[in-house]
């Protein structure tokens, strides 16, 4: 049997026929449309999903179940999407609504949950029972799954940990606080602090690598001229890791996973990232002696929020 | 049956025959003698679970199980602490050792994670299933219980609530950090910020209440001259309280559990703390329009540890 996982974006819908152990067989996508009744978007949702089954050669009778990660506060006992800002949704009937569309079970969970379950799956943490994932875009993503579970949280508004206040006089956050983690670990983090040096700055390499745009500056660039050597880019990539490496030891010092997994943008700078979070990691962690979590990087990239998707069918399906 | 708790601390050692329902029959105490070698202390606690059983008019037929709340990192499936700094304790089998002079079934868990199972199986969380347990004390211990199951960490160094870093820059620690939860939410930090008002302003309230003697000033002593309403006490308690409030949410933003209790010194304050940290955290919540966690008073005190590590005894059992 098969499944499909549904990556339920602000900008598309993806979806995937993924085999049990978590291979994706076929993919497609769709706008999203955001703006539209959530009735019309489900039924391009389920319009996607007959299509996509059509398409494989594979026919409804070989497909399980449907999962779908979406943005938000998912309710996945009641199959319902809480609320989701990016989609103007409260209290959306999601599951039933699709059903509508595609006569299978279906089971929904938030994005970046169902992601961290992809991981545990099959990525960096297969085999293992508890991880957080945190996917350094935007914003910062999470996704905490403790003993082969999603911890969503009691109200559903749990795994905000790009919330997390780690500076309480520090930057003002969209959310309305200060300091909180996304501010200084997102990419959008890095962006602002390449441009403000930009500015004071203006033959630096990161402006050079810009091309003298300060619209030009991306994380990559930023991260490209620490790697390089350029001591003003450094210095910026060292605040980053110093505020990643004691987020991630709050997330140790709660929770304790066996793994903390690194997705998302800037988790492509890979080992020159991982290295430096590990090394101020080690000299902060509170248990010197004991052992914690291993720090990984995500292999699955883009892929992790369909096959994620489909894992959260097939668990559903199995509890 | 009934069950032992025993709570190992560091001055003493308290032990309670209580009912399947938690409540304590009798309990006596002796000193833990810290310094001593494992395997003497855990003799002293031996002696005192069997002195207790025989004054109670029970006889040790009727005890079920032991269960030992501990400081430090726990793993209850070795039934090891696997250290506890202020026993100087490595890798201790003490389980196994206090087995030596009781013959029962013998748990253990961290002190602070029993209290927790406390407050889920007869105190203000009674029912739930989801809970974290702040003990505002000489520093900030914490208790996480997820799904009726303590959450102890795959390295049974998790909850350790006191050490998030808030304040990434912010006052230094006795773990080597900056900026602590503990720092700033213990009664050490009231006082440390009563003194320090106090030698700016002699005159005031909080250094009348101490009879001019800075040695004098207690959390109480600060809490009390805010609640008659002196603005130097208030500034220090809305300073504390604002820490806590945001400390709250970050703990709602990862976990999001049913109930955040507070207990410990500081929350004899009761509904003098308790209405200000919520008016508080209302204010700086992430998700407005949803529910979150009740905030609560721990109703329990100091039983919490014997109750608790009673009721490790019963789920132990059952389990």
């Amino acid at each position: 049997m098969l499944y499909v996982g549904v990556d339920l974006g602000g900008t598309n819908i993806a979806a995937g026929l993924v085999s049990p152990d978590g291979k994706v067989l076929i993919q497609d996508s769709v706008p999203t449309g955001v703006g539209r009744s959530y009735q019309e978007i489900l039924a391009s949702m389920g319009s996607l999903i007959n299509d996509l089954v059509k398409k494989s050669g594979y026919g409804m009778h070989d497909i399980e179940a449907v999962g779908i990660g979406s943005p938000g506060a998912a309710d996945m006992d009641k199959g319902e999407i809480v609320f989701a800002n990016n989609l103007y949704w409260y209290n959306v009937p999601i599951c039933s609504e699709l059903q509508k569309h595609v006569q299978k079970p279906v089971y929904v969970d938030n994005d970046a949950n169902v992601a961290a379950l992809a991981e545990l799956a099959v990525g960096c943490a297969k085999g293992r029972k508890s991880l957080v994932l945190l996917t350094l875009g935007t914003g910062v993503g999470a996704g905490i799954v403790m003993d082969g579970k999603i911890v969503g949280g009691s109200h559903h508004v749990g795994a905000e940990i790009g919330h997390m206040i780690m500076d309480v006089n520090g930057e003002p956050c969209t959310c309305g606080n200060q300091g909180c983690f996304e501010r200084y670990t997102s990419a959008t983090a890095l962006i602002r602090d390449g441009r403000h040096m930009a500015l004071g700055y203006p033959d630096c390499l990161i402006m050079a690598k810009a091309s003298g745009n300060l619209d030009n500056i991306t994380a990559k660039i930023v991260i490209d001229a620490a790697r390089e050597g350029d001591e003003l880019a450094m210095a910026i990539f060292d605040k980053y890791v110093r505020y990643l490496a004691l987020g991630i030891i709050n997330i140790i010092n709660i929770l304790d996973p066996e793994v903390v997994a690194l997705g998302g943008g800037v988790s492509k700078a890979g080992d020159f990232l991982l290295d430096k979070v590990r090394a101020v990691m080690n000299a902060h962690i509170f248990y010197k002696k004991l052992a914690h979590a291993d720090i990984m990087l995500s292999p699955l990239g883009n892929d992790a929020g369909v096959i994620g998707a489909a894992m959260l069918a097939v668990s559903g399906r199995i509890a």
